[in-house]
């Protein structure tokens, strides 16, 4: 039943038994496969084959034919992934999640849903609107990334300051294991302490554990009013103490503070861009937004909230929203990467997360390392400093200097307890600074539920742990 | 190196050793241990020695010797569980954390907090206060219970609702494992995807698979305002679309939607007892609160949301606490238990979740099947309706009876997906119950999962599994 799949790919005998189990549609070689999208920093798919199930049934059976015949697969949904977790290598086989994309049940009284994994978080986030309801997660990449996806690399984004990641929108889950059995924990429920909590596992695992295949999913009723103001500060302690004051004073309604910084507004506030609401000279700027349920006591509340904060000296400028079009333009500054990709040329991304208390000597110090190697190297700092999280954008040196800018990020880290991913994993991108965030103990106890989930390590083989994992 | 401590109890060399680790109070034996609380539901403490470490490095050579020599351990924290969780037998030797008692750090910026596990749940509330910070996990057994109690059974609460369970707060973690290896994740940052999430493992473990030492805590800021209602209804259909209409108009502000029934109304509201705010002849009371950040904007919304609710008919009569009197008045009918105890003899006790779109039909179930058999039983329904997490109190038959009765309540779950333990988690008292909510692919799993953290199942063996878990 063995076969040697990075020499010669997938057996033909076996693409005829997967042939055999999806229709025609539901099995792809060659140029098809090749042809598309391999994902962000990656150069091609050089997979030999991909699968698109449409039921668990069919992934199952798919499953357990790899298993028996140790045939390595890729686990693929909306490909907006950052560090390579989705790379393919020759002789994979990747499983495409596209085709199950049905939203199955909607439960208002609940604030439930139940999904297929493949389901893209945009089209469930406008799906829930004639329902009254809302999922909170959000994140740039929601026109194209699946929830199945957000669920194995817990997805992050703009509003986990208020409603957490999507480990905490997720109550229950179908995972098919590496063997095509297929675990069924889909809990409907907040509160169900019964045992070890498995679907946490699977969670944030990168398609290293099991394919997940549904979820049950917890709801929100839907907010009815939005407010949002930028303000801007010389100080990175006034952003700390501002980002208190408005969550405390404005209770429960807080849904987003994110911070960029002089370097990454000049970029997208430069000629022809994006219009600056406020001057270019301050060292931070600060999108706040406010998610309620009446627009005239929200935008008071909001409006009194700020106006202390003046008061207070925690800002020197701000504008607040007054039409859905001054949000957009005060989003755009925050979410548009185009410019700063075109300016910082090579371009490296990074996302770290530290606590917020020690952000301000971070920056300085990795702007130092970074300047005293290259001086004329661009680094912009930008993202959700609520949730403890900086986004990095650097251009410097050449693509050949990669490790070096790499050590310039993360070896600060070591001393003060951050982590090298936030929220985007590791993927193969991280992989090599695994252990500034995680001790030889813990990266031992990970390998050994790999070994117990993945005992032929079939499931994407070599991401997160060095090649010799399982 | 091996002995019988089922026979004979720790080795006298064994004790011995423990005293060389610990100082004098920190072993203790015979009557100090026996004489100690046993916990809810248990008779007597069997077990023949207690250890009190100090430090996590204590802990670690204790577990050390207690893996070499095969020494069954149970962890004991507050001692407020309700399902035999800390139950010890005849050469049982218990770890206590009531040492490991010292809040080591807040950070205001970061809003976290660094504890050891033994710190008591209302000690740490009281101690947020001045720096205008809190921590939302709140029980009936805060006076007593443990933080780390509290993550080793993923407490849930009043405020689940808003602020979810006690996993939603644990960043970090230090744990001792079974062989005294101490597995340090002392994380601090919201977000840190950086391989598989171990703590997650051990909130809600119950002792099983290793002993939490530490904690990193997530705090919030402290809410000013707080708004308290007691409404009645005659049908749980209005109930469930009351909640729905109070959580979306209070925006995030709702912190508390409780539900008594009207047999638990009416016990803690009869002669000499409680006084009844509102009549008698409901069936079901709903406890709402909103926790916010200013008085009157605040106590004006609330007032506005339940005037809107009354106009759309979803409750009968409603009072507003106007005063923090008004405010325990309310909270006492829900939480007080020393009544219904009195009354319902012998007294079980029942924690269950469900969708909430089930419970009117699952009440009804339970109760006919119970009526069937004691047609003089009483039975209660009470619980954080919110989170789909009802309490059922019960009081027919017999002590002998207990299986019979379990049955009526738990029986009706199988069908709706509902679970045998909402918050309470399994232990003992629902062991033989899990397979009604737990299939046996995930409690082979949960095996194994026992087999690879403790594999000489030492800790805390025979709980939530059968005896042969591992």
């Amino acid at each position: 039943m063995s076969s040697d799949p990075l020499a010669v790919g997938p057996a033909s005998s076996l693409i005829d038994q997967f042939r055999a189990i999806l229709d025609e549609g539901g099995v792809m070689t060659g140029d098809d496969v090749s042809d598309r999208h391999p994902g962000y920093f990656m150069t091609r798919v050089e997979a030999d084959v991909l699968l698109r199930p449409e039921t668990t049934d069919q992934l199952s059976q798919v499953m357990a034919l790899c298993h028996a015949a140790g045939q390595p697969v890729v686990i693929q949904g909306g490909m907006s992934g950052w560090v390579r977790a989705t790379q393919t290598r020759p002789g994979d086989v990747i499983l495409s999640l596209e085709r199950m994309n049905r939203i199955e049940s909607i439960d208002p009284a609940n604030r439930t849903a139940i999904v297929q994994a493949g389901v893209i978080l945009e089209k469930f986030q406008d799906h829930l609107e004639a329902h009254g309801l809302s999922f909170p997660l959000d994140l740039g990449g929601r026109g194209s990334c699946q929830l199945g996806g957000n669920a194995a690399t817990n997805a992050g984004g703009m509003r986990v300051i208020r409603y957490g990641m999507m480990r905490e929108q997720v109550l229950g889950m179908e995972v098919v294991l590496a063997d095509g059995r297929v675990l069924s924990s889909m809990n409907q429920m907040i509160k169900n302490n019964t045992g070890y909590d498995l679907k946490q596992l699977f969670i944030g695992s990168e398609g290293t554990l099991g394919v997940i295949t549904r979820l049950v999913l917890r709801l929100r009723e839907r907010p009815v009013s939005s407010n949002t103001a930028l303000v801007c500060a010389d100080s990175f302690d006034r952003i700390a103490k501002l980002l208190r004051h408005v969550d405390g004073a404005l209770g429960g309604l807080l849904s987003a503070f994110e911070l960029v910084d002089n370097n990454f507004y000049r970029v997208n506030t430069g000629v022809g861009r994006h219009p600056a609401p406020l001057g270019s000279d301050e060292r931070y700027y600060a999108m706040i937004e406010a998610l309620g349920s009446d627009h005239e006591r929200d935008r008071d509340l909001f409006e009194a909230v700020l106006t202390d904060a003046a008061e207070k000296g925690l800002f020197d400028d701000a504008i607040i929203a007054r039409s859905e079009k001054d949000r957009a333009a005060i989003w755009g500054i925050r979410e548009d990467l185009e410019h700063i990709v075109h300016d910082f040329q090579p371009f490296y991304a990074f996302d770290v997360s530290l606590p917020v208390g020690a952000m301000e000597a971070y920056m300085g110090e990795v702007t130092q390392r970074l300047k005293a190697i290259w001086p004329d190297g661009g680094i912009a700092f930008l993202g959700h400093v609520g949730d403890g999280n900086l986004h990095i954008a650097i251009g410097a040196g050449t693509p050949q200097d990669r490790e070096q800018v790499e050590a310039c990020v993360y070896e600060p880290l070591r001393p003060i307890g951050g982590s090298v991913s936030a929220e985007h994993g590791i993927g193969l991108e991280k992989k090599p600074w695994l252990s500034i965030t995680r001790s030889p103990l813990e990266r031992g106890l990970m390998r050994e539920i790999k070994q117990m989930f993945d005992p032929k390590n079939i499931l994407n083989p070599g991401k997160i742990f060095a090649e010799d994992a399982a």
